[in-house]
């Protein structure tokens, strides 16, 4: 094979790769990482199981491989856009305005993928369990720091990061269960409202 | 038969009941309220697919059954003990510590399976998600009415019901995820004291 013909097999198996945990993504914001299978997903993605078996060797890694890809759209999505506005009490409503949009995108029309799993892998073990945990805990330190140093350089904002962190989920989980579950539709808004209200108390 | 023996018969069915109730709500703790099979329930208790039907009905009707028993345990272990409670600043504590011995209580090996199932049921529809839609209503609720009304009646507490709220919901939802998937065993302890830090910080 001529260099070119290797680039374009290597590109489409690529492509392939992403179509796959696209779809796999999807289907897991409605029904859940662990409720993934090979066969659902070869209907949805009308390929064959062994197509997409070749591309991950097991369901296992396939669901690890899914959790990556969901964490690598979450930087894009809102970890790094939120570092672009300025900081201080903006840069709190712009995470939160973020996170709520992540919550509501249409590409995971039942919420985020990773809350959810975060309740069905509590009780399991392996692989996609230790990998979720470890995403997880790395979130929980990062939104943790990211509110500290915001808050140390803000000196307006009269509260404390581990609050800021805690509300943060609270208001983000009782929109989900608000929002997906209750079907309230404007339970984003009020959640965005709710947390604004808190920054302007503290100050 | 005699009234004697029809109030055995009935009292003895009664307990089956119980019985299989208990055992569905602690592998619903484990597995969620979703996960539920007839024959996994029946292995579990040692009892036929079709003794245990006999007392439901239906799958979906043992799975409102158990939502039910869940809220009446609820109810038992956290809702009707904090009313026992002095208002003010102390009732707030004792909520938030029944809240959370709720969560790590030994009937329930891997915690809350209501805020597990408002995960799982977020995409479903019929009836056990109409039902547990509606406890968790009633539940949010009566949370923010509780809360309003210690908060009014308790001049040195400066904190808002709304917000109270969904710090209490991010506490505990975090707690779960720390103590059960993360598998840190103070989670439970760390959670009381940032909530009593709260409360503390607000007066």
């Amino acid at each position: 094979m001529r260099q070119n013909d290797v680039l374009n097999k290597k590109s489409k198996s690529e492509k392939t790769r992403i179509r796959i945990l696209e779809k796999a993504a999807q289907e897991a914001s409605i029904s859940g990482i662990a409720a993934l299978t090979l066969g659902g997903l070869a209907q949805a993605l009308d390929m064959s199981k062994s197509g997409i078996y070749a591309h991950f060797g097991s369901m296992e890694n396939l669901q690890v491989a899914v959790v990556d890809f969901i964490s690598d759209q979450f930087h894009k999505q809102v970890s790094s856009p939120v570092l672009m506005v300025d900081r201080g009490r903006e840069q709190l409503v712009e995470f939160m305005r973020l996170w709520l949009s992540w919550s509501t995108h249409p590409e995971r029309p039942g919420g985020c993928q990773i809350i959810a799993a975060s309740f069905d892998y509590d009780a399991l073990d392996g692989p996609v369990r230790d990998h979720l945990a470890n995403q997880i805990e790395t979130w929980h330190r990062q939104m943790r720091e990211f509110m500290r140093v915001v808050i140390d350089n803000d000196s307006s904002l009269k509260i404390n990061a581990d609050e800021a962190c805690a509300l943060a989920v609270g208001i983000y989980t009782k929109q989900h269960i608000e929002h997906f579950l209750l079907k309230q539709d404007d339970a984003p808004q009020r959640a965005l409202k709710h947390w604004v209200e808190y920054l302007n108390r503290a100050t």
